[in-house]
């Protein structure tokens, strides 16, 4: 009897990570190699508490809806496992003839793949990266990336432009990005900067450390020529001394641990140094998930990779193949191409990919045009231009003093 | 010789303000029938420092990029007007032979435009109706608002939809909307609610005093039953006082008032409530003014209204109509259509829409279906359809105890 083939999601959601269960299911079913195709309802819970859901049904249809839903439709988590749940889920993959394990999620889930490989021969496992944080290593750039990065670029641009508009009623406007060890998408906020004076002025990543008597002395440079300083920060940028910026002052529990819930955040902390040190006027932007899950904003590029990266994922588990998590391998800029490729779990589990010194300009405040290069392709930056008013002056007619 | 016509935008910007600039410079070189056509620089601003630029030589092709272009081409303005501004207003239109003026802004603008006509007899004014709060009277709504609309219908469905995957790990998210004096925008963020355990679970609006023992019960009681309560709240959301809740604690300044960009804000101050009186997580969303600015959810309905009000505008005062500002008067909801109207001035200026109370359901805390069908068409509702997964659960075959 041919064996079944489980697919599950596991961490934070993206806007485009059902596109790769979706794929998943849809190449499973055209090549019709498995017993039968099942998900885990909210990944590992799904597994310690043998809730697993039959796709091999599910229409076409609905897997082209589910393609455009963000979320995660099988129910994500991020429930830590602890070494007994493994013989659990061996068991209750045992119990359901499950030969193949298609796990979508990023480089924890890429450990526990390859942990579930280990303690069972029979099992075949293959991981699908998913993450917007793109902290994966080995693969050219992360499925969930290049929609949540769109999202951030283009909220920085268009505010811009409507508070460049209020110059004189607005001084200082601070943008949180997602990502708390990771700049990749702060970063992802200036891909839209055409002129030097657009918005974003100041980026700040967690992987330089933040100097604040520099960022006091930018803002206060910037606001006294442009009259309008526009910054976005990284949720978990730090200090010198590697403390998170966000989690000062936040209350501690009986161990001293800072409680992340309570903390105020990156840009409200930053928020309240302008006002207090420089006495500007600050207003704070937190989207927060909402960068994550907005469908308007989705890459049209991101979405076909993640499909893309599901179905190989299959195809290869199909092909005998197992042990590996499925990469983006980039073989052209421009024009933008990538191939797919794979690497074995080992070299992903665990690991994270700061965004790379080079990413950032000199002072590390600002993109190079190296990551323009690298990531303008995956947010199809090309297709979004606006326009600017471009109108001579009327000569003036009346003093000063005049009427 | 033919009198100029001046353009001016005014308040906090939209997505689609530029759209009715646009419209009207459009209309006014295919009617051919002033002297020129001027824009004022930030509005008043521009006025008293006789900063015009001469729109007369704008390509087409910039103004269809500025049709799809946020913020305030012109620049804006919140200044406050006083007396002695109107006698040099009007000095600086006389010396550039201004004989017709054609003002983008919400009911404080159209009181502008009202005694500007009433200084000057040789003046010809047009209001041109803009704001994303929809609170203009005379008018079925405003353009600019649908596409803030829009934005926080898909932001919270979309949001909705990753948290309600991360149920375990989520308990309460707040989402603040736009809307210091009227709910318009808050209600809005319900209009993809498709079923009655979809986000957002609990709407609140100023019109409705807020009662902070009713709100603890009902995110209770969503909570014991969902695991997870999705809020939404006006910012200008106001206990029966009538106190603005997101001003609770802010500093105040010498005379006693409360200091508003120090504010926490009323999600931010809901979020705490919960946190301390229920022992729930709280998450915060703050998208604030990337909610007016975003061009990727500007409704395609709005951009279109907005550029015909201006260009109505336009041809109005051109065929000899002024004192008035343009509306949209709804003639049919399904299939949805509006024709162009007119109002005198003085019937909008100054006057403030509230959201109806019948646009919300008995308790105040969910929007009512008149308002679904006053307000889905002007977010075009219908082409953004997401899917479910709905498969069939897998029979358990492990005892509890297993393996």
């Amino acid at each position: 009897m041919r064996k079944v083939l489980v697919v599950a999601q596991s961490g934070g959601p993206s806007a485009v990570v059902n596109a790769s269960l979706a794929g998943a299911v849809a190449e499973a079913r055209r090549l019709g190699a498995f017993g039968a195709v099942y998900g885990l309802v909210h990944g590992v819970e799904g597994a310690l508490g043998e809730t697993l859901v039959d796709l091999t049904q599910v229409s076409d249809a609905t897997l082209q809806e589910l393609a455009h839903t963000p979320g995660a439709a099988l129910g994500s988590t991020r429930r830590a496992i602890v070494e007994a749940d493994f013989a659990r889920w061996r068991a209750v993959f045992r119990a359901h003839e499950v030969g193949f394990f298609a796990y979508i999620g990023g480089n924890g889930s890429m450990w526990v793949c390859q942990r579930l490989a280990a303690l069972d021969p029979d099992l075949r496992v293959m991981g699908i990266p998913k993450t917007v944080d793109n902290d994966l290593t080995q693969t050219d750039h992360t499925p969930g990336y290049g929609s949540a990065a769109r999202f951030l670029a283009l909220a920085v641009r268009d505010t811009g432009r409507d508070v460049e508009a209020m110059r004189s009623f607005e001084d200082v406007v601070l943008v949180e990005a997602l990502g708390r060890n990771t700049g990749w998408l702060a970063a992802a906020a200036a891909l839209l900067k055409d002129a030097p004076d657009d918005a974003p002025h100041l980026v700040y990543v967690p992987e330089v450390p933040f100097d604040e008597a520099a960022f006091l002395d930018d803002v206060r440079r910037i606001h006294a020529r442009l009259g309008i300083v526009f910054v976005v920060v990284a949720e978990g940028v730090r200090d010198a001394a590697g403390v998170q910026i966000g989690q000062r002052g936040a209350p501690t529990d009986a161990l001293g641990r800072v409680v992340p819930s309570l903390a105020q955040g990156a840009a409200t902390i930053l928020g309240d140094l302008v006002r207090e040190r420089l006495g500007l006027r600050a207003r704070v932007l937190r989207p927060g998930l909402i960068g994550r899950a907005l469908t308007a904003c989705v890459s049209p590029t991101d979405r076909r990779e993640a499909w893309a990266v599901g179905a190989a994922a299959v195809a290869r588990l199909a092909a005998g193949e197992h042990g590996q998590m499925v990469t983006l391998e980039r073989t052209s800029d421009a024009p933008y191409a990538v191939r797919l490729g794979g690497v074995p779990l080992l070299d992903v589990a665990g690991v994270e990919k700061p965004l790379p010194r080079a990413y950032m300009d000199e002072r590390g405040t600002m993109i190079s045009e190296a990551f323009r290069q690298y990531a303008r392709p995956l947010i199809e930056a090309d297709t979004l231009a606006l326009g600017r008013l471009d109108a001579p002056l009327v000569s003036r007619r009346l003093m000063d003093h005049d009427p």
